[in-house]
């Protein structure tokens, strides 16, 4: 091995810590609580950038920018709102630095101080609301759907690389319609949309649901969301649509005319995938080795290396290589030849593995002369001989295969993992044992809600859409009940 | 026509102003300095950015992402670097706010107050050395080759929209190397790039060059730079490419060993373009009815407007579209179909003319039943009868045209508009009558160029690459000079 992996058994938290920062997705920062995404990191980010951005555009969005500074008087504005996100962010008091006047580098000029001070956007419906102000008059001007690619900082406490850090990237869609029926369709539309990535693209299944008014969006009428399964048992919020309704409208008086000539706050949407995503990537699928990438977002979905004895060797290789690499672009496989000498194959192995490339394929002259290579693939560690003559078809095929095998097994995992309780006992029981979702009665009251998660830290992840009516007993009050929710720890 | 535009010759700065705001490029904000950027403006950019990163790629260089903040005693570590870039910045001193104990609103809470304060970025080469003081250890880690698409913060006092805004969006690139000559080819490949993305995409004549010592970035060795000309005869500096030296390795101690086992600080480089570039790329082209946009980077490259009477009439001109609009999608042409009932075509024709749009079609029943159709082209607002078999072809070859028809224009506009000057008096005269480059010797002194900032507010813009050699005098001190510079006023 070029590096060791703690194992899940021994201690998940560092097995995740280690994949991140060995599989070389991310590194700590000098800022606290903010981490540097490292070119493959970043690259995988792109992929789920890409993929999500058309999905976006086919849906009619477009994007824009908005300003990274919001003036706090702003955050006030939306009652819920600021609750929920004035609390713990960064915030500018100052535009100018100057030279110490005792000689020791710089020092905050104390004349420089803001009339208002900026907080930097911990999300962006105050600023935006603000400008689509200006913007929306008419009918005419709506549906108003855009997408916003940015920066957002919220100042955590505790932070985890990708899963919660200060400062984060995201897309955040900020949606205005003419009625509230279109808004809501607006905000169904989105969760499936991020469904749809998360379980075509990512291979991670996951359940879609509304939240219960405690874990609402701060402003929202309506949270929906995908909830994932990781594997330590441990549910993950993976994205989120709100349907705000007319309060951030009314919170910034946005109003417009419709074709009756009747003046009407607008409605709202907003929707929002964050980096957090590669955090429920590498702990949906990846094993005590190193990741395991869906070959749909890998950054290099084939890594070829050569083993050979000496020069001749390598150049016999070189050439068998060249020739069938094309054909991989040809049908846009995203290959690797590594060929470096600083390394000798053994390690390669080890550390492509680590990286979670789907598909490894070695290739030395004895195989050359059978015409075949030696295939791996990353999933199931499986090693096959393989012809050479159609070699790029019989990988394409693969890689379906294995985009295919990665999503079963998450999903039977997940399945396996969804269990009823029917009393206290159970539950706690469970929670402590088994993990995963818990589907039981609850009352339907925040106060519940709050005392379960004071007993367990089980939390109600969500109400899950089409849920199955069902006349029961809140697993506390043993008031009654009409249907199941799903509780969860979480991360 | 839809909305009215400032002439050039009324009002140049509010010409440019009216053509952001009406042609819906970007729009002011409620937060000093910082603007919205608008879905039409950014999709220009979109477009910039996808082909700078395919660029940027097909050279070697992966994306990553680090921390929007910056501590300030990292600022201090590079001398040269904290005087230019120390000073006008956004300082995060406080990392909470609190209900207001008066009961109004929220205010920062004096508890939360930062250790050390932290920078927002006005440019990330402390921060990224920082790190990668973490990532080199041997030649074997070199050259990195890194670039980061962000957003940076500088605390400017005059803003103007696109021009020079306190927040605007960017690329950073970041290299180490293992010697000098390999940083310094590094910094001229890139200088070439930008060259080509301004000359071939924007259709921008540019000048390549290097900066006077006055005019180099804080911490470089030498800054190379492409410089454009305005059509009110200012310059405007595009894109910058640094030689860093080894100054920011010995600030931030990082440290290689080479193949002979030695110890050396690593060679830098760094380079950005910034959304500074929409705004000369409007300022190049435009005219008094609004934006000429370039079609290899127009948002919308052909727009088609129906002319009908009646509702049959539209149906019929609806099924004819229909059939070619595929046609320009297989070419990878970019077309709207405007058949909006909002407005009339003669509205629609000011407002596509207002943004820039290349290629207008106009088709109407009459024109259908002699299968032609009416093509007006934006940059030269010629107007011709074109057949519709073969259109998207007809179409594809006249984006070209267009594409280098407004380059030439540039160009030679450009050529126009360099003008030797030999006298203070000529030079003096140049500068407040006909404008544009001047060329002119210059004593090479920090001093006169100064001087010649104080008296006339002209810079030198570069000292063009591969300069002929020529003795002369300085045009302020009559001092010897080797050879002629470019000064001009600038953006």
């Amino acid at each position: 091995m070029s590096k060791e992996i703690t194992s899940r058994k021994e201690d998940y938290s560092q097995w995740y810590n280690d994949l991140i920062i060995k599989g070389g997705l991310a590194d700590y920062s000098a800022v606290r609580g903010c981490m540097v995404i490292k070119p493959y990191g970043y690259a995988l980010w792109e992929n789920m950038q890409s993929q999500l951005d058309k999905m976006f555009k086919e849906t009619g969005h477009m994007n824009a920018y908005f300003p990274l500074f919001i003036p706090k008087s702003f955050l006030s504005k939306e009652a819920a709102h600021v609750e929920g996100f004035a609390k713990e962010c960064a915030v500018v008091t100052h535009y100018r630095l100057m030279n110490d006047p005792d000689g020791k580098g710089i020092v905050v000029d104390p004349e420089a101080k803001l009339e208002e001070e900026l907080i930097v956007r911990p999300t962006s419906e105050t600023i935006i609301w603000n400008t689509y102000k200006t913007w929306i008059q008419s009918y005419r001007d709506l549906p108003l759907l855009i997408n916003q690619w940015a920066n957002v900082v919220r100042w955590e406490m505790r932070t985890r690389l990708f899963l919660r850090t200060t400062e984060f990237l995201w897309q955040e869609g900020h949606t205005a319609h003419a009625t509230a029926q279109e808004a809501i369709d607006e905000t169904i539309q989105m969760l499936n949309i991020y469904a749809e990535f998360a379980e075509e693209w990512m291979a991670m299944p996951v359940i879609k649901g509304v939240k219960s008014a405690n874990e609402r969006f701060a402003g929202a009428e309506d949270t929906y969301c995908i909830e994932a399964l990781m594997q330590d048992g441990k549910a993950l919020q993976a994205g989120t649509s709100h349907f705000l309704g007319q309060n951030f409208a009314r919170a910034f008086d946005v109003q417009f005319t419709d074709r009756q000539n009747n003046l009407d706050h607008v409605w709202a949407t907003s929707w929002g995938v964050s980096t957090r995503l590669i955090g429920a990537l590498v702990m949906a699928h990846s094993d005590d080795d190193g990741l395991v990438l869906p070959p749909r977002l890998a950054p290099i979905q084939v890594v070829i290396i050569p083993i050979y004895k000496d020069d001749a060797q390598k150049k016999m290789i070189d050439e068998k290589v060249k020739e069938f690499i094309d054909q991989f672009k040809a049908l846009g496989i995203k290959v690797k030849y590594d060929d470096s000498d600083y390394a000798r194959p053994g390690w390669k192995f080890a550390e492509y593995e680590m990286k979670g490339v789907p598909v490894r394929i070695a290739i030395g002259t004895r195989d050359m002369e059978k015409n075949i290579v030696e295939v791996a693939r990353r999933d199931t560690k499986e090693k096959t001989a393989v012809s050479i003559d159609g070699l790029a078809t019989t990988i394409s095929v693969l890689l379906d295969d294995i985009q295919q095998n990665i999503y079963n097994k998450a999903k039977k995992y997940r399945e396996q993992n969804i269990t009823p309780a029917n009393t206290w006992e159970e539950f706690e029981k469970l929670l402590d044992g088994k993990g995963g979702f818990i589907s039981a009665h609850w009352d339907g009251t925040t106060e519940t809600e709050n005392k379960i998660k004071e007993l367990t830290k089980a939390t109600i992840r969500c109400i899950p859409l089409g849920n199955q009516q069902e006349e029961g007993k809140c697993i506390l009050t043993r008031q009654p009940s009409k249907e199941r929710v799903l509780f969860a720890r979480a991360y």
